[in-house]
């Protein structure tokens, strides 16, 4: 029996969609977040207090793409391109290793920076947001949008991210793209992203899982959020998800 | 024939010690940073400028993740434990993806921030650096000493990170730990996660790479370099590896 440990908002969404394809019978245990961050029960699932969490016949799985893998050994190899498909299982390799070993980390650095805004005191707040925004400029920002371009590049030819059909690689991709859905992705065209944002959206197992985790960057995939009235991403709008 | 780009001081550092390992020939082709970051013609590389690119009959593989898993896959097979093995395969798969996922996130936090001070106006740079201390006080360090607790703990009944033999997991986990090993886990205890350094650093491959590297947070593990002079991490030696 498969128990996932679901903190609110975070990256244990995903591993929701991904059970939902994999049709494999689980119970979901959900937790709601202390002042942001997991609360202190989290810690006693996970030595790092992260999610998601994944207990499966008794032993435990953390960090989405062992999870992930874990998933696709035991209930789902066709979710994974065999070695058959070299370029394939290739391209499978680079998304599930990229989306939190690149993407993600440049999403939770405008997270903490945006979050040390919302705690300061007001009479500092001017100021730590004028440096924390320096700091995304400089370095978060300018990262993300040279990456979210490579994405979108991508995207041109190849209709899911590890190629024709869809894979685990898309389910592992999803989360950081999905946070960037309300602020950056809403602001600048990046018109493959969105292709792909609105198929994978469409799937009976990702609407269960929108709402069976109701997480706020999950929800469905609308063509009307994409709206052109604002400018610059509006980054104050995130949370911490880390 | 294989050909990796190399940005000095890092991540490739870790792939240059793998191709060390498997004996494979490979060309090293070396950049060194402008202002820290990658040179513009790296640009050319990788979509996302970032290291490493290694470059194998024509074909470009960059994430070190992934290129870890092209050169186990292509060249050696008996650095990643097979399915009759699965207990040290999840482990394997747990530390490849937590290597970049998780820790390399923190590491990259710290240097950002360290970066933001020394590149700040002097008039300002005592107050980018009292509030680059308090975000990484109440995030990044917090975390990773919650982190090296983590690792530590795994190392303490484990000779490598996947089990009783080393693996590429090793490599994928070296380059976080080693950027840590002049500030964090020189003024903190972490009795395993020193053993497992000091057993990697002697072998005949990372001796090699050391040199052909020339990474300064890869050069030869040293006991004597664990000193009990300081109390506290001295994050401004650190300069951006992202």
């Amino acid at each position: 029996m498969i128990v996932l440990h679901h903190l609110s908002d975070s990256r244990s969404s995903r591993i929701i969609w991904m059970l939902e394809e994999l049709k494999v019978p689980y119970e979901l245990k959900r937790y709601d977040r202390v002042e942001g961050r997991s609360p202190p029960e989290f810690y006693n699932l996970s030595p790092i207090g992260k999610s998601p969490v994944l207990v499966d016949d008794g032993k435990s799985y953390i960090e989405s793409g062992a999870v992930v893998e874990h998933l696709v050994r035991k209930y789902g190899r066709e979710l994974k391109p065999s070695e058959n498909d070299l370029p394939q299982l290739e391209k499978y390799d680079f998304w599930t290793h990229y989306s939190e070993g690149s993407l993600m980390m440049l999403v939770v650095g405008l997270f903490v920076n945006n979050k040390a805004v919302d705690m300061s005191p007001f009479v500092s707040r001017f100021l730590v947001r004028k440096i924390t925004n320096t700091i995304n400029d400089h370095y978060y920002l300018k990262e993300l949008y040279l990456n979210l371009d490579h994405i979108d590049d991508h995207l041109t030819t190849s209709k899911y991210f590890a190629g024709d059909y869809f894979t685990a690689a898309d389910v592992q991709m999803s989360y950081p793209l999905l946070c960037l859905q309300p602020t950056i992705l809403n602001t600048r065209p990046y018109p493959n992203i969105k292709r792909w944002l609105k198929g994978i959206s469409s799937r009976p197992a990702f609407i269960a899982a929108s709402e069976k985790s109701n997480d706020k960057y999950f929800r469905l995939f609308n063509e009307t959020k994409f709206s052109k009235e604002e400018d610059e991403p509006e980054i104050s709008s995130f949370s911490i998800s880390a």
